[in-house]
């Protein structure tokens, strides 16, 4: 059975000013490797690795139509079609409209919805993790990734596992949001517990008739916006008033704590990282621009020289027009950067 | 009796990179006020502030005429005259230029010298110190400038005051190098002590003289150098192989460490400080393009945003071209910044 990727790629991203930006937020840089983040996920799942794979489909912000047709010309990956959302309406909608379009297509696909700013380390294990959740999927499940939990991370979600249906899946026991320090040691110290990746595998019609059962509005919204989309440039845009209509709620609030058909593929040891902070970005010390006299700084540049001189656990991002230093330790002050130039109306910098 | 001004502009001062370059060192900025610490020190001894002082005479490096002409211009300053080095020769060698230049226009003026670089808070009462020192000078002293030393400062050297002349005028008992904390400590302890402003004032014969006893070459050099000195623009090019046979020296070490005549105005209690470093460089934080939710940055900008998220007692300065970032608590690391960057060729940042 085919799989069709969707590469969800609705994120804002400023968690990573001032290198992300609202026109181009992180899934479009160059953070990890010499390709951007968006790129790595569509050629992780590319019809030319693995015949599996269909040409993907992208669904991403209004603004985003251009630069994904350009980042996916630059890896010559041809998509099944770039879906743009005339406003964000979370990731319940992108699975309503993802499901939706697979069946207008004509046929009941595996659907593979993937968050387009993650990285994973090694693609080709991920992707046997993939045909083992597929196999479960075309049994009727809705799989999640359960990734390997090296550390007791506070910034995921966890997945506790329940009773085994095969080797390597199991059902969803529980969802647990972002736990304290305590609690994440807690799941490290039982066991059984791993990081929710927010990468899905279901058939097009399981999630369908699931949204029907627990958000029927979320469905009908989503499957009137696709019908009444319109081809705009290389894009499809979803119709504004009937996306609009959509009520705003995560696949894992709408459908997987509710269903019963949830499962998780566990372990997945692939070096799974939501780069969600610049603490989690690997420094560019050796480059050109860069004098690092500092220790355990993170610096990365657009161009700019940076000189850091006796100072150490530093995040330091220059480009342009922008500098950020913050500490490695509290990368999420960032968030309070980007509001408080928000008050000033430095819209020009976001 | 009339007041030559002389400003020494010879400074790299690369110490204040990055805002500070080869081709505008510190005193071409605006470090302190609006205007740069050029400017600043022009007008403090501006002819039309009191006639005492004739229009001022700048010793400057080869390739800053241009900047000197344009900083004048801009706060309505007609200089006597802009005399370029064709390559630096420390002070001596500029106090020597200084004299036989005031001598070659007929008059044996009292030469107040200065350095372009340095901040005064109390102009007025600055002056007030000149007009003491002038006296004593017209006496045939050599005079010093000891500011009151509030802290045990370890980056002055310092004057130590001798028998009393008359009232606030001394001779000098000792000149002291830049002392460790405990020595600058006990400085403090005695009293009688004063930081070495480096500003000087002479009657222009008696600094020939002293030159002519102590470093006859380097009154001859300097001598034969403005001699066959040549107009280029608006400045005058000292001769470049007379001023090339010149010993490179201080005036401390060349004059005023081996003469009898040093004598010293002090207490000056006019808010002086030498800019050395970026530690004493007050914030912009108020500046629209600074977001500092930190505390005690020293935070400087040519225009680029700068956000300091949740760090402390840092300084951070961006221009267009390059960022530093370093301890206020060793601001003298940029030092080995700039010599990293002499190392990788990147003069286009020096």
């Amino acid at each position: 059975m085919k799989i069709q990727p969707v590469i969800m790629s609705g994120g804002a991203g400023t968690r990573l000013w001032p290198m992300s930006r609202a026109a181009r937020p992180k899934q479009f840089l160059k953070l990890v490797t010499d390709k951007t983040m968006f790129q790595e996920t569509a050629l992780r799942v590319a019809p030319q690795t693995d015949d599996a794979f269909s040409p993907p489909v992208v669904i991403a912000g209004a603004g985003h139509g251009a630069v994904i047709a350009d980042q996916l010309a630059e890896i010559d990956i041809l998509p099944g079609e770039i879906i743009l959302e005339p406003a964000p309406r979370n990731t319940a909608a992108v699975a309503a409209v993802a499901s939706a379009w697979v069946e207008a297509h004509g046929e009941d696909a595996l659907i593979l919805l993937m968050p387009a700013d993650h990285h994973i380390e090694d693609a080709a294990r991920f992707r046997r993790a993939v045909s083992l959740a597929a196999r479960a999927a075309e049994d009727g499940f809705i799989m999640t990734f359960g990734i390997k939990a090296n550390r007791p991370h506070t910034g995921y979600g966890y997945i506790e596992a329940g009773e085994t249906i095969s080797d390597g899946v199991c059902r969803v026991a529980a969802f647990k949001e972002k736990p304290d320090k305590k609690t994440a040691q807690s799941y490290l110290d039982k066991g059984g517990f791993y990081w929710n990746a927010g990468i899905f595998l279901f058939r097009a019609s399981d999630m369908l008739g699931e949204l029907e059962k627990h958000a029927p509005e979320i469905r009908k919204a989503a499957t009137d916006a696709l019908a009444e989309s319109v081809m705009s440039g290389a894009a499809r845009r979803l119709d504004e008033d009937r996306f609009a209509a959509c009520p705003a709620n995560s696949i894992d609030y709408a459908v997987m704590e509710k269903t019963d058909r949830a499962a998780v593929v566990a372990p997945v040891d692939v070096g799974w990282t939501d780069i969600g902070s610049w603490s989690e970005v690997a420094s560019q010390s050796g480059a050109p621009d860069i004098v690092d006299l500092g220790d355990r700084n993170i610096i990365r540049t657009d161009g700019t020289v940076v000189a850091a001189a006796g100072v150490s656990d530093l995040i330091i991002i220059a480009t342009g027009d922008a500098v950020l230093v913050a500490r490695k330790d509290n990368a999420q002050e960032v968030r309070a950067v980007v509001e408080e130039l928000k008050k000033r109306g430095r819209e020009d910098l976001l």
